[in-house]
């Protein structure tokens, strides 16, 4: 926790409205955030974090300056009893308080002698947040306890970690479904907790099924009947996640949970990288503390690559394609006016704007490229280009996605020739039998000295790219500063099976930027060739004379 | 058009609301589903569509039950000519509409004149929709116009279109934006349009930056106001799309636009695979018929596949995890009552309830998934072979996506060995100058017998199957009736440049089924080696023996 008191989490709620009776006409000042990336994000299908990650993730989410990270289940599995074991040394978190997730007591069972509940204790976290059925149904047919039986679980349990010490977050499971079906009993659940000291009552729509305008309504009536703070945790089934958690701030909630990128698990939980934009932005609610808005991005892919998920570009506010305009029609009065065609200004969650260039983009984008880069292109050489383009994205290339590949293409549209070195002839050699190691020859001409090399790799992209930096390093000395950061494959037709069209897109860096180069082919080792080709090129020209700055990716300082 | 009068597509409006005095409280009856996919969906990054596949698209749309399909812009590009050209006599619509896409005229120039409002004539389609700038902001901006011929544009336009016999949608861009900065000249708009004889006014939220309670509040206001049916458009900027799609109907909008899949330019429009299913089963809203709700999930998978997108597992409603259940702790209880953890039943929807097996979902998962196959493992083996998918899942192997190697995993624990074929070794030579074809040799035994065969093919993998059919289909000739129908690469430690390990993911079918396997190593054809091996033992052992049916995927008949 910091001393700074502005980010006291709690704010929010000491400042809430004055009376239960009315409805909140007013939005709170500000909401806690409750990431729980950790816990319930890491049920996502194809989602598996080692305790390395957790510990990574979590540094992320304070850098951000979320509230609270739930960081797990430390009853549940030996994992999250490391990541809790391991935390206090290293996690140095600024903003943010560490949670540790569990259940109340099992039925029939004292609190005292519940091996979930004596976990929690011995996470040895400031706080924890215990969950409880809130649904008759559930208790009938999941817990098979009496209505009785489960009111006292979640009572007793947030009695025993409270007289630890504890601060305690109350998840009601299933409590939208469950206020449907029997108001009174879930209104009873959140009683029982409120009254043993839970510091939130947080509502879940466990299934996710909700819709805003229900939403609303219900958090309305919770947070008009309880004083305790009233939180929210959404699902994203119906395609509302976001939006319901927008409805409950409306209606008087201040805790809101979810997800960093809306991890979790079926369809996902709350995006945090909306829900927090658009509380701060449009609703002029506080979230996280206000300079770091613009780390909504950053963090945003930071963890993307952590948990080695690919980022979706059509993410709002943080996706690469968030603020990309492609329409060729009205793009120079975007470039006059962009809050006209932004819904926000890019640069406050520290995404950015983008122009697209495709066949469909039409002639006054390429050339609005072209100037950026510093290219004179005329008429006729910007007919040819645009012809170029279209035949290949015709054959599946994407230059809108290959900012390096693109720029070598304008650029020999003007006449220009790279003329670094010329390939005469490679081959692949793998064989199952050496170890899965694979061996490749380039032969190419610098000048007019021939160069033969030969290296092997870990595979034929890998060997091929070892192959010709042994051939062209000696000449080029200054490729050792240039190294290939990202290698991503993409099969286009789907259906024709083994034999299908495959585009290679690979990401360099030399340190300072990064740039994407793009080769298509049915042959994905010929695919590999022409995206590395186009890397190799691209960093020699770079380093020779670098292009205009303004349009290219700047590494984020802790990218480096 | 159908003659079924349930289907008419303005039966909505007819039985809308009897006052615009009072705020609508009740629902409409139904509302209509208009798609614009092949327009404003194609301007997605990434996503190119031949006028082929555009007329592919639009049967799916059609067979799915829209009221309207937006082709496309025939007065902006030569594709959508001919698609418009060739629609008539190609496409047999039973319950769509087809509609032609286009501006109002330009400023100073009379509508007659004007090309755009010409090629809209020249489509030929029954039902056209204009757009028409509705803010205040954006007249100044973008079109340098007075607002006075702004609202002539709009004015002018309809009745020239009225004049030459089409259905005129009225498109007011930039709506909820302009009604915010200048309400009385966006409804002048509208009203120009309306008096001009536009059958519906659509509201645009074109930045896609409106929240759900200002989406609601601004179309109560426009529909209290005009007796014309009132339309929505909404981006998914702030990811509320969907949200204030069901807000607008809720408020008196009975014309609903967006995209399957939610496609669309920067974050997508409206996901209608959400929207639809939202209206439909939730808020009792008719949309597309009722019988064809379940070719929701068939037909957006169709349609990703036709533009060539990968489809988003976490998709609402249709996608492959919507109703995926990863946890293992309530496994048994979800099995007895469903109806209790999913928000619908998902084949409502033509979308199926999954068990997920991975080292989250612990032994009660894989105890389950082996009683499905019909397999017996005691409590030694299951042991065994949770440990094997724990190691094998940290290495990047994920079962949860490859069906046929998880079963051929669980079969081994039983001690099944298959023994259809050994590999002795593999060799792969790729050169640059042999017209990128590869050449692959395979080396097996099959029994007593050695088996030597080689082949050539587009690139690795497709050398290296037909090497292997070439071996062993003398001996199998079952496997002629056995093909791979998708072959998926994933690069799956980024920042480890070329050297990073891959995923090879191949799909198989028999033409009954699809099965799909899993290979994982540093080197791309040793991982795609793994998955075609287990692709054709797998095919080899189903012909030998079908395994139980019960969790396999059929295929969608029009898909075989």
């Amino acid at each position: 926790m910091s001393d700074d008191p502005s980010l006291a989490p709690l704010a929010a709620h000491r400042h809430r409205r004055a009376s239960h009776d009315h409805e909140l006409t007013e939005l709170p000042e500000a909401v806690d955030i409750f990431d729980t990336t950790l816990r319930d994000g890491s049920q996502q299908e194809g989602l598996s974090l080692s305790v390395d990650d957790k510990l990574r993730v979590a540094e992320q989410l304070d850098h951000l300056g979320v509230a609270y990270i739930e960081g797990g289940w430390p009853g549940a599995n030996p994992k999250d009893e490391e990541f809790f074991a391991r935390a206090p040394a290293e996690l140095r978190l600024s903003t943010a308080t560490l949670v540790a997730f569990g259940s109340t007591r099992r039925s029939g069972v004292r609190a005292a002698e519940d091996e979930v509940l004596r976990q929690l204790v011995k996470a040895n976290t400031e706080a924890v947040c215990i969950v409880a059925k809130a649904s008759e149904l559930h208790v009938k047919e999941a817990l098979r306890a009496t209505l009785e039986e489960a009111l006292a679980m979640a009572s007793d349990s947030v009695d025993f970690l409270r007289a630890h010490g504890l601060r305690v977050f109350f998840d009601a499971e299933h409590f939208f479904d469950g206020f449907r079906d029997n108001r009174e009993f879930s209104l009873a659940v959140l009683r029982a907790a409120a009254e043993a000291g839970a510091e939130a009552l947080v509502l879940c729509d466990t299934n996710g099924g909700t819709l805003p305008h229900d939403a609303e309504r219900i958090v309305r009536e919770v947070a008009g009947t309880f004083d305790t703070q009233v939180g929210v945790h959404f699902h994203n089934d119906s395609g509302c996640a976001v939006a319901n958690s927008l409805a409950a701030v409306r209606a008087g909630a201040t805790h809101v949970q979810g997800c960093i990128n809306g991890y979790g698990e079926r369809t996902g939980n709350a995006d945090l990288s909306a829900t927090i934009p658009n509380l701060a932005l449009k609703l002029r609610v506080r979230t996280i503390p206000d300079d770091r808005l613009e780390r909504v991005t950053p963090v945003s892919h930071h963890i993307a690559e952590l948990v080695n998920m690919a980022p979706n570009p059509q993410q709002p506010y943080v996706g690469s394609a968030a603020f990309a305009h492609k329409a060729g029609l009205h793009t120079s009065a975007i470039a006059r006016r962009r809050d006209a065609y932004e819904h926000v200004p890019p640069d406050l969650v520290g995404n950015g704007t983008r122009f697209v260039v495709s066949e469909m983009a039409g002639r006054s984008t390429l050339a609005l490229k072209a100037e950026e880069l510093g290219l004179e292109l005329d008429s006729e050489a910007l007919t040819e280009v645009l012809d170029t383009l279209k035949h290949l994205e015709h054959r599946g290339y994407h230059f809108e996605v290959a900012d390096g590949s693109l720029e070598l293409l304008l650029r020999r549209a003007t006449g220009w020739e790279p003329g670094y070195f010329e390939l005469d002839s490679y081959r692949v050699i793998a064989d199952h039998d050496r170890g899965h190691l694979t061996e490749a020859t380039v032969k190419v001409r610098i000048g007019e000295r021939r160069v033969l090399a030969v290296a092997e790799g870990n595979g034929p992209v890998n060997a091929l790219d070892s192959a010709l930096r042994s051939a062209i390093g000696g000449h080029y000395p200054e490729l050792a500063g240039i190294h290939l950061v990202d290698y991503r494959v993409r099969v286009l037709d789907s259906g024709t099976g083994t034999a299908a069209v495959t585009r290679v897109l690979i990401d360099t860096t030399d340190g300072d930027r990064v740039w994407t180069t793009i080769g298509v082919s049915e042959n994905v080792i010929e695919a590999s060739w022409q995206a590395l080709f186009d890397s190799i090129v691209y960093g020699l020209l770079r380093r020779a004379a670098p292009p205009a700055a303004s349009e290219e990716r700047r590494l984020h300082p802790e990218e480096r």
